[in-house]
């Protein structure tokens, strides 16, 4: 269950060589061999990594300029796709061409929009600022999973898993389970989704803010993130010792969240993200002690799902037994159904 | 072709941990992931090993008391499988409950019924009585097999391969093949399925007998089993110096051996497997030097059907050749198939 | 799409052990595993890999004499295939045979008939004489592929490919992927397929050329082969200073190479090959560079065919976009196809 007309992150930015390195950067999604290139200006090309000749992978080619030239029979292409050069062939046919994807690049993350490229329209882009922003540190993340997207997509709209695989590192208390979330629909600034807000008084830091500095006495925690098309979280949370006034943020743990899922296949996805606290906050060695937190969390995501996922039976869906904090999977799950049967009609 | 109103060894019970360590055992039968615990007062529990919410597996959560505790959104279970907490909702819905299957212990194996619950009949569980009796001593075996449990079954309903598959371990003689098995139908106690006999007069010992004492002259040999529904064989076996008198067992090998196999998928199948010797006839080295020598034929075996598993076509069955070595496996596979559609209707 | 009245080559004699050997030969051809040996008075025999009985492999038996013993129940086959012995059965019964392959042998090549035994023509066979000739010496070669075996043919059937593909080993300059070849059709002498005609004029010599002598100034090359059913290349090619007459051989290269196609499976294949080079133009050890040069581009083919189908999607071939070097190929899939269809009414 793909929706097509949207943006989906193909890489970060820093994936992607540069104009003089002799490497092809090429990655599937929604099982569609790309490869991503930057033109001598700077710009970055996504074209199909697939010959329209053979259908050998361009990736295994090589640039000429702007171009890049197939590796098999010397087609080469422009960076629209066009090809301008056949050897041994005076009058390059119209129809030799490689289809190229709409583009943009935002706050580090490359996106490429799989749907009709006339309705690309870069106002659907989410708002992930703090991938990149002045006021935000973090390093950047990528996991592959061999699962299908949507059953990552289900874990982040369902935070109480977080008291139980992450018991040891993100959650520490099984009161996060227990508190029931707010959830909204989201359908505005061409974003659709669900937003999800979850508030827990009183309970224990989590392992991992140990990380920022010693805790020792309960926190007011807050997770307020909105889940939108395709499938990309954005959050804030945080916490503050109980007491603490909301406006005091001197002993509180901030955090921006950026995440995101791109089908590579119909069972294996991309998984990219980051986790950003405020710049100037602490001293350099905790940035890479936060990511090495949230890697490891996510470890325990991918032991799980991938656990669930070897466990389903065909058809085991339908017999799934729905619980309250599945609100929020089940309302995301029905409007992007929705939004894709539409798309299809 | 699964029966499934009927008993399949699932473990060995020394392989179920004690209730006070903290992993969990499972298995999956007829493509079913079942998992088997201990509870405090020592009885086994068998219950699906997918929790009803998402299907995560339940064995990678957590044991509170005799009740287990979802690993990913913390529903707990009892014993039975009633769901007695869903964290964050007050009142569990009465469809919150996982499957159990009905369990037996005997003789150290470990039972499940995988079939109607209330047709489980502990009468219908074989009489493995060697796998623990004071008077026959014995090392119990597992292994795992990458081919349909019937191939096995196949081979195990005709030993005259033991002249050709386990020339140099248990058979040691073209005779075994020569000899013509007498096969009975077995319908009585519960029990169905075929016996066969096959009784051949002065060879050689095998290889394997030297474990228990020289032997210089030629032997009589005997084989004498019941391989009865899903698929178990219970073999007494032997072999005297010719001449000896069938009342004299001084310098007679008498066996008992109990296997059975249990189907994990269509095409992988676990074997549970003992063969045992009287007690007090050796020193207490020639248990396990037995027990290798059974291992080493055992992976003749597996080779084998393995071999000859890889290399079937499509609809081979209809194009192999029965012949008269086949009349247990044809008549047991008949016999099974009735029983089968039977269910089915 | 395989045609079937036709022979294969199964392996280089080389490789079928000695009668004296226990090792037994086996290789899958279009989906049928076939065990290869050689009869006491040196003749090979070709018989399916698979005991009529239940399917084991022939070929993890042992040799008796000229006779086959199945190694799971002891029945011994001739080397006509029939069936002469089943332990413990006194009348074999008519029907116990193993399919044997009509079988031949030609400068090293060892073909089977995969169609009907009474069409089977010595005929057909393809004149590989290099393979064993005294005027060329070559070194003979072998690789498996993971992919169809008309992605390899596809190769063969197109030269242009050179230029890109082997630019450092057996091409030197994107003028042959410019010179337009001559296609003519091949039907005579019990031959079907394509015969291809390259000739460039003018360019450097490719880098494998300097194993012979070092070659300074430009050279006028050609490629002429005939690509035959089922998958065969027959080439001449070669090279001479330009302004040498075409008489003149003396600082000539001139080659003859011999390479064949055999599936395996829909998806895999076999890969015979030799390019000789005339007796006595060099020392010995330029045979042995000259191989490893030719190994080094057929990898490199390798390691484009294998990107190239890993990279088609369902149903791609119709997707494709045929140009002008595709002339070869076209025909020759054309003339395939209509073959195997007629084979098949």
């Amino acid at each position: 269950m793909w929706l097509r007309n949207c943006w989906y992150v193909i890489a970060w930015d820093h994936e992607i060589p540069s104009h003089d390195e002799e490497r092809l950067f090429t990655r599937k999604v929604l099982n569609e061999p790309i490869m991503v290139y930057r033109r001598q200006d700077g710009e970055m090309v996504a074209m199909a990594d697939k010959c329209c000749h053979r259908h050998a992978p361009l990736s295994v080619g090589r640039r000429e300029g702007d171009a890049i030239r197939c590796g098999y029979h010397g087609m080469l292409f422009d960076a629209t796709g066009r090809c301008i050069e056949i050897p041994g062939i005076e009058r390059v046919p119209a129809q030799a061409c490689v289809k190229t994807y709409p583009l943009q690049v935002k706050n580090k993350w490359v996106f490429v929009w799989m749907g009709e490229p006339e309705r690309a329209d870069p106002q659907m882009l989410p708002d992930n600022f703090s991938c990149d922003h002045p006021n935000w540190v973090n390093l950047p993340g990528y996991m592959h999973y061999d699962t299908p997207y949507l059953l990552i997509a289900d874990n982040l709209l369902d935070f109480s898993h977080l008291s139980y695989v992450h018991a040891k590192t993100l959650g520490g208390s099984p009161a996060i389970a227990q508190a029931r979330p707010q959830v909204e629909r989201v359908t505005s600034n061409g974003q659709r989704g669900v937003k999800v807000s979850r508030f827990i008084d009183n309970v224990p830091a989590p392992p991992f803010y140990q990380r920022f500095r010693p805790f020792d006495s309960p926190l007011n925690r807050w997770f307020v993130y909105d889940f939108l098309f395709p499938s990309t979280l954005l959050m804030s949370s945080g916490g503050r010792p109980v007491g603490d006034s909301p406006d005091d943020d001197r002993r509180a743990v901030r955090l921006h969240s950026c995440q995101t899922l791109t089908p590579e296949t119909e069972t294996s996805t991309h998984y990219f993200f980051q986790q950003s606290h405020p710049a100037g906050v602490s001293d350099p060695a905790v940035k890479q002690s936060i990511y090495q937190s949230l890697v490891e969390a996510f470890n325990e995501d991918r032991d799980m799902i991938t656990a669930q996922f070897r466990n389903l039976a065909p058809g085991a869906e339908a017999d799934m037994l729905p619980l309250h904090f599945d609100v929020a999977l089940v309302q995301f799950r029905k409007m992007l159904q929705d939004a894709v049967a539409a798309e299809q009609t």
